[in-house]
């Protein structure tokens, strides 16, 4: 199969990461299949850029799942629990803050994987970051790796031999800053991506979220204005 | 941690193998939470079994997750294809059938795992068996194993040591005839579980499907009619 009828999955938030990953996989060539979630985050905008993104990039379709991670609880990003505010760096890099949602990778990925058996696409892309980033542990290559494992386990597709599943993460090793480049090379527009965790009623990010502050520091370091927060 | 005070999640389908395996859980003195899906499954019985099975063993919640797997596709549990009837053994065991429901198993621990996480229960159990069985890749030990080993890498709790994962498949070596021999001793109601693919529109099942025949033989092998056949 030639590199450019290759599907490839891409799980797309809307946020600078997953954005920068979907233009990565249509560098690469891939027919493009892109999944988001409605989980009850509480960032309600974040699904209009990821919509908005997915048909930029003419990806073949875009599928939303709606899963309400509520029911579940235990993170500040679907509970009643304040969204921590103005924290220095340090504070950021000090352990997995409450903003974490439990297991919210492994069930993205999972879904991805189910829909990735059904289009026989072996590629699952996911723009977890490990360098400049919360701390979540589902963010790490060693986890990313464990359910690679598990996947060609898992499907009736792999376990026939007839696919082998690749969980993609081209941005892991990488910090904000070089995402954001990466992402200025191949042409990406981040006016359209949000990152917020908590954003004002209008939709502007609140600017002072961990995400808020991660992304404001990387696009300092590129000595840039960030065009989502100048307008 | 006594193990009175000890929590188990247990997926919960409403047929023969959950049902059993959450007596086993309840014998061994967890406090039980109860997990079902609504996944557009064709049988919208057995959610009415799960619920009715749930408030007998008297679990301490029981939490229902939607989640649309039709709109991923692949299966003829969830799409408009013919499920298979009048099977022959050798026929059912040659292969991975049209029931099979891609990642379904992945997508249901992942679930699992995220509630365990903020109950701080470190037992999973799932009813799965890889020997009167339908072939299905995800209920074999070997994937069972790898998706235990992502879990202790995934969560916040598991990678900052406070928690282990442990995936418990106590019938996974059973036959099901043994299954239901163990059912019994423990006290389960078999007439109020439902394992049919594609029951009749009175809720009754088709009684040739894989599922209705794999129950059928398990019964006879124990000289016993099916309470949940002979209404």
């Amino acid at each position: 199969m030639s590199k450019s009828e290759k599907k490839a999955v891409v799980l797309l938030s809307g946020g600078i990461d997953s954005t920068t990953t979907l233009a990565i996989a249509k560098k690469e060539g891939y027919r493009l299949y892109a999944m988001s979630f409605r989980y009850g985050q509480r960032n309600r905008f974040e699904l209009d850029a990821a919509k908005r993104i997915a048909k930029l990039f003419e990806v073949k379709r875009h599928l939303i799942i709606d899963i309400d991670l509520r029911l579940i609880g235990g993170s500040a990003l679907t509970d009643n629990i304040d969204v921590p505010k103005g924290r220095t760096d340090q504070e950021i890099e000090s352990g997995i803050p409450v903003t974490y949602v439990p297991a919210r990778n492994t069930i993205f990925l999972s879904f991805a994987l189910g829909w990735a058996e059904v289009l026989r696409a072996e590629d699952i892309f996911i723009g977890v970051n490990s360098i400049d980033y919360s701390g979540y542990p589902d963010c790490r290559e060693e986890y990313i790796r464990a359910f690679e494992k598990m996947a060609n386990l898992a499907l009736k597709e792999t376990v026939e031999r007839r696919m082998k599943i690749r969980i993609r993460t081209p941005l892991i090793k990488m910090r904000k800053s070089e995402i954001i480049k990466k992402g200025l090379e191949l042409g990406v527009d981040y006016s359209m991506t949000i990152s917020c965790y908590d954003p004002l009623p209008d939709g502007r990010p609140c600017g002072l979220c961990d995400s808020c502050i991660l992304r404001k520091k990387a696009f300092q370091e590129l000595n840039m204005v960030d065009p989502a927060y100048s307008g």
